[in-house]
């Protein structure tokens, strides 16, 4: 019998499982849209000439057929035990962090908690890491992570040039510093023109300075003393700032006591893997009087409504809206996901615990060290924390091959010595294979001696708030876990329609693989043949973000957007002066840009020069064109964002670049909005040189409640040799980040999405995002005005909600933020990149249901906003005013003319499965007022009452 | 510099995660108990002389060791591709599925779903689940999962006698049913006296039985049109029971429309990887009137206190009350998790999916089949879904033998055959390879012809209910599985204090193994030599549970507590069978037995003598000499529990062996208070024969919602040769499973537990987990009686609160389980093992704090009471009456006497972090009257006000 099979892939994983409109869904928002198909939606939205002539071209993969070939690729690499060190250890993630935090929705899935009301959970997280770095480097103000160890090397390194009194405009770095330490500051320091000196810590002279830096222990293993240095520098009114570990801190004698003023590091090895580079939190704390200019987040305490403790950001207007031009930072997120492991792991541990971890592996250091001394090995350092360095002389090379034999990696120091570094998964079978390499059968005696001498022995106390001695047994911290999370309201329980951020879906199968130790375990400075399967993984995605952006090279080292932002300009500027134009200084940027951007620019030493736009939200061509023709030969760059920050494709683009071009300039285009043009635009088409790709928004790579993200470079071949280079791996240039390949293993988060979509499940879900979009702006349009469309009307991938008119009757964007709330809804996008606006992004992962759902809340507060306008709504006591409604709300007497019910359960909420948020609206004065940023004293977190 | 280390092992998995209160807790809970020691509770807790001499002897390891450990002997299991089928397939597992649900303890950590006000989430899944099978077999009800196929056929088989109007003995078994199938209810059957007759469908004489079975396809491939038989059966007053497979039945005609009275089958290929023989969840569904005979759980609808739609576990009392003497089935569990996987599996791909899977899997056996005939092979089949076998004569070794060069199990059938069935996973190379190992070589054509008759083609609508249709995108799916759990209350959140169900941690890296392929990519019937780390693990868990228990020999097949009794049961029979005792039928049972107890006995055939408990509890010793006498040669067996189900261990125990031994009996001591005993008492020294072990109490399993569950049996030498065999291992005794080792890939959860705790550890989780249970026992007397004590005032591991004295004042056990949720709580075990009572077991797990939180919220319940009893509280209109309160309460008008806050914040509750049940008291009576247990017509999923 002949029979017609089912025309249904249910494999298809772009339009089954990514996409969340169905077919038939489609057709009725088309329909809403007065439009009879996708294409002439598309047609409509993009303007002539812009598109790309070709389809993408590589075929989609099933979600099986996906996992099966990540374990093949995975397989390509060797897990070894790496005793490189070098801010990278071994670490034993705690089974139930990972299954709990790491491989959790509820966590992974989370956007930066910008809106504090629904994002408590994470922010006691973050709160307890700033109390744990705080705690162990004894000094008093942390922040809630940063990007990496090197960076936050760079960071301090500014942070101290601003704060220090000395006028001297050199650095000094300690030559013990981490290579890549090292490194990027240089990279940093050259456009700013900041001397730096690289030297012994003995050859600093204090007085030629704005501060120094350094590494403690440092990286060859030594541990010194650098008070003298200290007390010099601060007598020429210099800054202070040591790169240490926190395990070491746990014995050694914290850098507060020392007199720094400045600490930085990784939390790497608080139970976070080393994932070939990342994503690691790094960390940086301050004295108490240099808080106010320190980068990144800080997490406060304040109160809500009804006075109740309630956690934020704290002085988050710094943050937000960076400073722009005047900003010596341009970072603007940090690695909460990777924060909040770490300082789980130390709730896990306790004070006690961590101790524990770094004597066992302090101890069998010191064995490795006594055993070699007396088999008369050149053993290099004198006190020593769990690194040592020895002098083989012409036997490195065997030693190394030696060790690799073992399944060991030993860390190739010059050409004559190898270092060593133990750590928490370090046992006894390999203290004693690391013997075996150097001829030394047995196991070395157990000793009772330090391997440092007792003045850097640690004599204060550290992590004694409470929640680092609460009970640690699994069932304890597993719904200590889960309550944090369940305070929380991510992207698995409602759609978070942040503009500009593309809160897509981070799919289960993109994630699985990040945990298998194929690739988890990988050192970053790892041989290069045990690591073949990144090496394909990073070569492929390479290769398809290329074909995605008609660049002809890639770097994959930025480890956030502002990072590609800072990297693009540095291989713009290194071309300039390779082509004799080294004068170029000044970079063009709209008003409208993403506050990043002339943050990087400053960070490269870049003039900034604003231009205006149109009425229309479009770059004011004129005014481009004049301030171009008036930059003259000085004309480095421009940077634009495309399509604009307003959500619309600029007619004008080409025209931009033209213009930049025509005075030797060099087109950045910011790749924000990337998710509107995969597949339709390619910006290395259009006229960009550079461009970076927030694989955190287009890429599918989850923004984990504050971070990690990655932000790899694609350039036009022309820039491709002036790329960051790295000391591990070679190159031209300087590197931007502490590992040559960044955040490796997420890319492999974007790798998988890119090969389950294929290319033309990429193309349609930028269609549909534009879909989504144009499908809201229609629905809410009437009730709202809506800003900056296209000229034949409709938007890009994101539309922007004007609630200024609002303005005479009270009604602020917040009230319509924080009622959302009672929907269920994250907030979008507030007062960016207008004041008084809301931009809303829907992407194409949401459904229409819930988009639907979204429209039915925002229409509902646009009544209750008519109902404050016309008076029959009491102007402060109303449900916009008092949004959100907490459960306290509901228990408390009710004293208000709208009922609980019109209160708690507006149009559009759940109502069984009613997310309620822990905390009613947050006091933002009081709290950057009174700013504590580590756990409050007097705290149960167990809140039963007695 | 001597340094004195932290004396602290911070992965020491016993002391520092499993076991909930710290050292310091554990000093100030024996200060309440008065007891200087831990060694002086347990002193006065267990009677002297029954303590046994050696402690456990094996060391512990670290998460971290464990996982490496597991690693490896994983590495030592061979994942090839299983084309063996035989009830058994592979199956792609949506990663969504994975990681929301089987890696997520919100699912998996949670208990059957007996309170049904704190499991809407996953009585909605059962529901879905029932729903799918209902449809898909064409039979209108369905239960909520059984153990295993095999199993299932069994309990039709048992059914059916009780059904059938026919007065025949004997039931006839289609020969082209799955072997396992065939021999479990040979072994079944036996012990009642059924005849099984096993034949070709053709020589079935329907006069001469009560039923019949046939499998559909059947185990060979072949689809048969079974109406004639099914006609005739009913003819002659006999039903007709169908063994079928879900994805088949997506393209053939449903046994409804043939006209089955039931149908059995295995829902593992939706979703549910191998797992080398399970869990799977298994179903049942039947006609309409005869849905009060079904075996297990059904899931259905009723209303809240508020007239709300509410689900819950229907017929419940058929079921917690098993029918002890009376009982045809003993089955008391199912498999939730499972069940839950393979429904949403069916939501994920809706009809047209699975139908797509179906057609994939069925086009490519059509295009295999006629390449082999083309070829020339003996293809032994006609009409055909997704196998065939092959006559390959004596090429069948060389056969076998290149496929495994191919990297393929096909199954070998007898001596001369071989058998192929496709899968979902199958996809062309596999194909190729299949062909390549016949001589074949490239790819064969397309075709469009279905490989069976049109008759069998199916022409109904299945799986029309909108849960089926709703959008499948993942960000949907994930919110769906998201909402499901969050209305649940589960072991992650809060103390589940449930007597005799020791709902203890179940571990994180206990659980992560099972995601392994190399665990769970297993076929159960593959060649030995490719699960070597199988063999491995399970021979160290035995050897390590025969440690623990003084036995000699186990078994790994039971694959429930159940299973495990009926079982031992069965192995005593089989040994006094042996000796020329094989008219010893009777067995004595105390009437605090477990209510499996006799119905397992009964399922033996043996006649079930009840013994009186004593007025402290105890087994009445003169009542039980009495009956064994009175039993004399006829005594088979006695059925103990130890300690006693009153949560007491009795003094008499060892004189109870005695006088059944005396008589010539075997003692079978139910092992499910085994948590009290391991490493302090070992049941083979103090009497017993034979133990089962409920792996997923004392063992660490979670209880998944309901199952899966573990329980194999110890016993001593003397019974060793007479546990269950299997037809793919040998033996000389019938199998009681589907799979030789059950459910084997959760083995390694509790073989992870005892490697992480060590003898020591397990013995101080007992010695602990008897501390929690005397110190809540101490807490809470005076405020309520507590049953059944020891001589010397100490409870074992449980204790009873008796509610009887509230009945005055018309407060039930009920009112206050119910308000216990109010708290955040799951109630103690009801009315069981004495009615009207309490049972409380914290287990070892539990920490001080939250069991200080249970005992605040018992003893502030017990003042409401008291407020009732004495008037000042109204006798209905009370927080216990109308507990639990739910949001709709605190929103809806409040006309009661206590406030909100009063009701809904009792003491012990948390307030922020509070659990709302999204249903209020659930209408027992009403569910039952209006039996509704598919998936209610008109339904709106999403329940966003419009």
């Amino acid at each position: 019998m002949t029979y017609t099979p089912t025309d249904y892939d249910p494999y298809d994983f772009a339009n089954r499982r990514h996409i969340g409109p169905t077919p038939e869904e489609m057709a009725q928002m088309l329909e809403a849209l007065g439009c009879d198909s996708l294409g002439q939606l598309i047609d409509q939205t993009i303007p002539e000439g812009l598109r790309q002539a070709d389809p993408l071209t590589w075929p989609p993969l099933s979600e099986g057929a996906l996992l099966a070939k990540l374990r093949a690729v995975g397989a390509k690499n060797k897990v070894m035990t790496s005793l490189i060190g070098q801010g990278y250890y071994g670490t034993v993630t705690p089974p139930a962090i990972l299954r709990n935090i790491f491989e959790n929705p509820a966590w992974y899935t989370a956007y930066t908690p910008y809106q504090p009301e629904i994002a408590q959970g994470r922010l006691e997280a973050l709160l307890n890491f700033q109390t744990m770095v705080a705690d162990l480097t004894g000094l008093p103000v942390a922040n809630a992570s940063l990007l990496d160890e090197s960076t936050a090397c760079a960071e301090a390194m500014v942070m101290a040039q601003r704060l220090a009194k000395s006028k001297a405009q050199a650095f000094f770095v300690d030559e013990n510093c981490h290579p890549q330490n090292i490194a990027v500051m240089q990279t940093r320091a050259a456009p700013l023109g900041i001397d730096v000196i690289v030297g012994a810590p003995d050859s600093l002279d204090a007085d030629t300075v704005f501060g120094a830096i350094f590494q403690y222990p440092g990286t060859y293993g030594d541990l010194r003393d650098f008070r003298p240095q200290i007390d010099a520098l601060h007598n020429a009114k210099a800054l202070a700032i040591m790169a240490t570990d926190l395990l070491a801190l746990t014995m050694i004698r914290e850098p507060g006591s020392l007199g720094a003023d400045i600490a930085v590091g990784s939390a790497q090895r608080f139970g976070v893997p080393m994932g070939y580079g990342g994503p690691h939190a790094a960390f940086m704390s301050c004295r108490d009087e240099y808080k106010r200019a320190m980068p990144g987040r800080i997490v406060g305490v304040s109160i809500d409504a009804r006075g109740n403790r309630a956690y934020r950001l704290s002085l988050q207007t710094r943050e937000q809206h960076i400073r722009r031009e005047k900003a010596t930072s341009n970072v603007c997120t940090a690695q909460a996901l990777l924060a909040v492991m770490a300082s789980m792991y130390a709730v896990f541990h306790g004070p006690k615990g961590l101790r524990a971890i770094a004597e066992r592996v302090h101890f069998r250091t010191q064995r490795l060290y006594h055993a070699l001394r007396a088999a008369g090995a050149r053993v290099m350092v004198k006190d020593f924390f769990d690194t040592i360095t020895v002098d083989v002389g012409v036997g490195q090379a065997g030693i190394l091959a030696a060790a690799r034999q073992e399944g060991l990696n030993l860390r190739r120091i010059g050409s004559t010595h190898v270092g060593i570094s133990l750590d928490e998964t370090t046992d006894e079978q390999v203290l004693i294979a690391v013997l075996r390499v150097f001829g030394i059968e047995g196991v070395p005696p157990h000793r009772a001696e330090l391997g440092f001498d007792e003045t850097f022995l640690r004599d204060s106390d550290y992590l004694t708030h409470p929640i680092f001695h609460m009970n640690r047994a699994e069932t304890e911290m597993m719904r200590y876990m889960r309550r944090l999370s369940d305070r929380d309201l991510a992207l698995d329980r409602a759609m978070i329609p942040l503009g500009s951020c593309t809160m897509k879906l981070n799919a289960a199968a993109e994630m699985i693989p990040l945990s298998w130790p194929e690739f988890s375990s990988l050192h970053p400075f790892c041989p290069a043949d045990q690591a073949q399967g990144y090496a394909q993984a990073i070569s492929d995605l390479k290769a398809k973000l290329c074909e995605i952006t008609g660049y002809d090279a890639m770097s994959m080292q930025p480890n956030s957007g502002a990072q590609g932002e800072y990297a693009g300009l540095l291989t713009i500027q290194a071309y300039q002066r390779a082509r004799g134009q080294g004068h170029r200084d000044v970079c063009l940027i709209p008003v409208s840009a993403h506050g990043t951007n002339p943050a990087s620019a400053q960070m490269c030493g870049m003039k900034v020069v604003v231009v205006k736009s149109s009425a229309t939200g479009d770059v004011d061509l004129d005014d481009f064109r004049e301030k171009a023709a008036k930059a003259g030969d000085r004309l480095a760059a421009c940077m634009i964002t495309y399509p604009s920050t307003h959500g619309v494709f600029e007619q004008t683009v080409r025209e931009v670049c033209a213009i930049t071009h025509d005075h030797g300039g060099q087109v950045y285009i910011d790749g924000a909005n990337l998710n509107a043009m995969v597949g339709l635009v390619k910006p290395g088409e259009i006229g960009g040189d550079v461009s970076h790709l927030n694989l955190h928004k287009t890429f599918a790579i989850p923004h984990g409640g504050g971070g990690p993200g990655m932000g790899p470079i694609g350039v036009k071949a022309h820039l491709a040799p002036f790329l960051p280079g790295h000391p591990e791996t070679g190159g031209a240039e300087g590197p931007v980040s502490a590992a040559p390949y960044g955040s490796a293993s997420i890319l492999l988060i974007s790798w998988a999405y890119c090969l389950m979509m294929g290319g033309a499940g990429l193309t349609q879900a930028t269609r549909v995002a534009i879909l989504n979009a144009n499908y809201i702006a229609a629905r809410l349009r009437g009730a709202y005005d809506i800003l900056f469309m296209g000229n034949k009307g409709r938007v890009a991938h994101e539309c922007i909600l004007d609630t200024r008119p609002f303005a005479k009757a009270g009604i602020t964007v917040d009230d319509i933020a924080k009622r959302l709330i009672d929907n269920g809804f994250h907030a979008p996008t507030m007062s960016w990149p207008v004041a008084g606006t809301l931009m809303v992004e829907p992407t194409e992962s949401e459904t229409k249901v819930e988009i639907d759902r979204f429209i039915t809340a925002l229409l509902a507060i646009r009544d209750e906003i008519r109902a404050v306008e016309d008076g029959t709504m009491d102007a402060e006591n109303n449900p916009l005013k008092h949004a959100p409604h907490t459960v306290e709300d509901l228990v408390a007497d009710w004293d208000r003319p709208y009922s609980r019910e019109a209160g708690c359960f507006p149009p559009g909420s759940f109502r069984g499965d009613k997310y309620w948020p822990p905390v009613g609206r947050v006091d933002n004065v009081f709290g950057d007022r009174n700013l504590v940023c580590t756990c409050p004293p007097v705290e149960s977190y167990i809140d039963a009452a007695e």
